[in-house]
């Protein structure tokens, strides 16, 4: 293991966590909140530290993908931390382990709270807690891919141990130049967002944290009734947006270099959009009766749909009042996720494709056992080393599954509480069903099912891989 | 497709069914019931259309490994149907289609009835019930090829299609020899219950049809408050016979040929009982304040663990009362389930050492990319195909299992019911939790949704493949 070089990596995500920083502290200044000072106090703490530390330079720059792992879970185990200080230190989130608790769920974009009324935040804290859902989104080392010249070998590593997805496929040859373009897009999409919300009439502070919220696809709010309360204007603003943040956004890079043909051929996307179209209709025929007009159940369902789809979370009304049947379709459509290479959470749409047709390649090899054949995937072969992988992604997932579902039981709250908020976790969405639906909240789970929580918020953002292999004592053997 | 080799087998079972129905008939004799004429006819029918039928020699012995799969799914298919009339016609159950659920139940060894009071059944008929367990616990065409001389490269593919496990083995070179050593075995253990439960002082034909149901792994009972009315060492009988059936047959075997060594090295059988001590300690440490005694609490812990994890589904005490807790450590252990190559359901626990161990194994090829290792199983390495097809198990069993969740929900049931229901019919448990709890009933369901389980509990008894394969389009193609 190369100590040096993971130690470099973790005092520059310091350093740029005192970076972000210096935006609340701007909030604070605006609108002179006493709270400013402890977002100033750790962003004094993490530039010096992150600049002091920087200064030793790593020994050596061996670095395989088990560094990558391993720097990619201490990052962000790291920035929750860091992240979570000024909660806990300004006052406004008294107890330690929920302000790390708010900070998880802000940074792996799930967007569930502990907090039972959020209106009260000042509008600094306000302004970090949906920050941590734009930071999160894309994630902080492919930000520091972009802006850093960092080079050797470790670029690759790292950007395939913090993106989501089966396979990471560079966008140029080059892996800065592949992240500032992601950024990029990142950027300018939020800048639309934020203008479109302006000219629906949202104030500024609004428009800047709710267009956070769904860029990342994370799904905090900033009132207390989540989306419920804005006009329908901006209600399907926030819909496109989200919509927009669960496609991979290598697609926009096509688009950018006029290859819409290629758009076309991604079996992804058209399936996220088969998914969504499919669901909202479901929604729509089951709810008609629930709204007044078809065009109030038509938004109702197409903003569940999406918004559960992207693994955002956000609500426009209380899904608890649906049908069985519906809440059966959140679920699963929860678990599904949105597109790999997208802001959103999940198992991703291009796992659930792959597994089908693995299944149905193994059909067909019992039917004829010597013809062989391998699974098709965007027009092409797809190696046994890529589907091999997805499935112990499964195997991995059902056992975390299980395994938290096991360890939260204690607390005493009902089978579909208990399911229904690991699937919400591990899939960073959001709200569950039951006591942690919509009008729920998670602060009901004792300490110990919190941080088991947190743990299922971190694997199912790092996609499981990492934080195993953290927790891998042959990881940190010579 | 070798169509008239399947046709071949089917009229054996057709016969076969009919041979089984003598033993309700000799039943109705004695209880002198009307009843007894609806399994008469049923029975001559049986007989006359598989004698005429088997006239029809094979023209060919081509039988590849998708044959061995559709015939044992139109096998269990055809004795379903067949074995479902005598309810019908005898107008003891008077919908077909509860007759037939009744049967399949039945057969796969799920035990949940649609009956809510199965006391007021006639001898005959509860006796067939029971008897279905004793059925489907080792297999009709296990039991077909160790009675008829059948030759052929067909054997082995019709004994691994319809025996429960990640891989088959051959106790003997011969299939036939297996096969008969394996149904020696099973004779011999009911028989030992059979007289032991009558020395505990259970009546003849509460002793016959209880080792039926446990032998088998079933859960049937022939009074409503399943075994719970019995007296204690009636309990531990059954306990202990569950507990046996739940073992790979080709344990009993290995002591058998004096091989007692072999035996402590089954990593299956290990685990089996570790899994079982360690729910049974849960189970006591949470309900003890639920009983007078240590003795009944440890009792009923015991009882329960063993009848969930062999996927009996005998209940001694309702756990919908349980806390939590306990009804989690239920769901985990009913989708373990027991050991390859016995008559127990559910995943098996040989795949779940299997998946623990391939997740290891990935881990350690991420930390050392170089080395190359294979899963190691009872001391040797297990080939990739074997681990490929466990890890495509559990991706079928997961998309089968919400594809359920979400075509039964329209009933309107609550999460917790549907979720449970699909996890004892796939597992072939038995009750579920909530509504599908031990006080509880499946005849809730609608029509519609009693189809989706009864495919379901086929599904899971013959673990999956064979009735895809029957079901893809591809295997009925020239």
């Amino acid at each position: 293991m190369n100590y040096s070089i993971i130690r470099y990596i973790l005092f520059c995500v310091l350093e740029f966590t005192g970076v972000f920083m210096s935006l609340p502290c701007l909030v604070a200044v605006i609108y002179q909140e006493k709270s400013g000072f402890a977002f100033l106090a750790v962003m004094l703490f993490a530039l010096l530290a992150g600049a002091v530390g920087r200064r030793f330079k790593p020994k050596s720059k061996v670095f395989y993908a088990r560094e990558g792992f391993v720097t990619v879970s201490l990052s962000w185990l790291l920035l929750s931390v860091v992240g979570a200080l000024p909660f806990f230190l300004s006052g406004e989130i008294p107890s330690f382990t929920d302000a790390l608790y708010e900070t998880i769920a802000g940074l792996t974009t799930t967007g569930n709270s502990i907090l039972p009324d959020v209106e009260v935040l000042s509008r600094c804290i306000q302004f970090w807690r949906l920050f941590t859902h734009w930071i999160g989104g894309m994630g902080v080392l492919v930000l520091i891919l972009a802006v850093l010249p960092l080079s050797g070998s470790y670029n690759m590593h790292l950007m395939r141990a913090e993106s989501p997805g089966p396979s990471v496929g560079k966008l140029v040859p080059k892996v800065r130049q592949t992240a500032i373009i992601l950024y990029g897009i990142y950027v300018a999409l939020t800048v639309v967002q934020v203008i479109a919300l302006l000219i629906a009439g949202l104030p500024l502070f609004d428009s800047l944290t709710m267009s956070f919220s769904t860029m990342g696809t994370g799904g905090f709010g900033i009132v207390n009734s989540s989306a419920a309360g804005y006009s329908a204007p901006v209600q399907v603003i926030l819909l496109v947006f989200m919509l927009l943040c669960g496609i991979n956004f290598n697609i926009y890079y096509l688009f950018l270099i006029k290859k819409p043909k290629d758009v076309l051929l991604n079996t992804e996307m058209r399936w996220y959009l088969v998914f969504i179209l499919l669901s909202a209709g479901c929604f729509l025929v089951n709810i008609r009766p629930l709204f007044d007009s078809l065009g109030e159940a038509l938004r109702h369902s197409l903003f569940q749909s999406v918004s559960i789809i992207t693994t955002t979370g956000l609500t426009t009304t209380n899904y608890m009042q649906w049908p069985v049947l519906t809440q059966t379709v959140i679920f699963l459509l929860s678990i599904c996720g949105a597109c790999a290479g997208s802001t959103g959470g999940g198992f991703k749409v291009s796992r659930v494709i792959i597994l089908f047709r693995t299944v149905q390649n193994e059909m067909l090899h019992v039917i004829h056992p010597k013809s062989v054949r391998k699974v098709q995937y965007d027009g092409r072969n797809l190696g046994g080393e890529v589907t091999k992988s997805v499935q112990v992604y499964l195997v991995i997932y059902v056992m975390v599954f299980l395994g938290s579902a096991l360890l939260i039981a204690g607390d005493g709250f009902d089978f579909t509480t208990n399911m229904s908020a690991i699937v919400a976790c591990l899939n960073n969405i959001g709200p569950g069903l039951n006591a942690v639906g919509p009008a729920g909240n998670f602060s009901i789970f004792s300490e110990f099912s919190k941080y088991v929580l947190m743990f299922d918020m971190l694997i199912g953002r790092l996609e499981l891989i990492p934080l195993l292999i953290l927790l891998t004592p042959r990881t940190w053997k010579k």
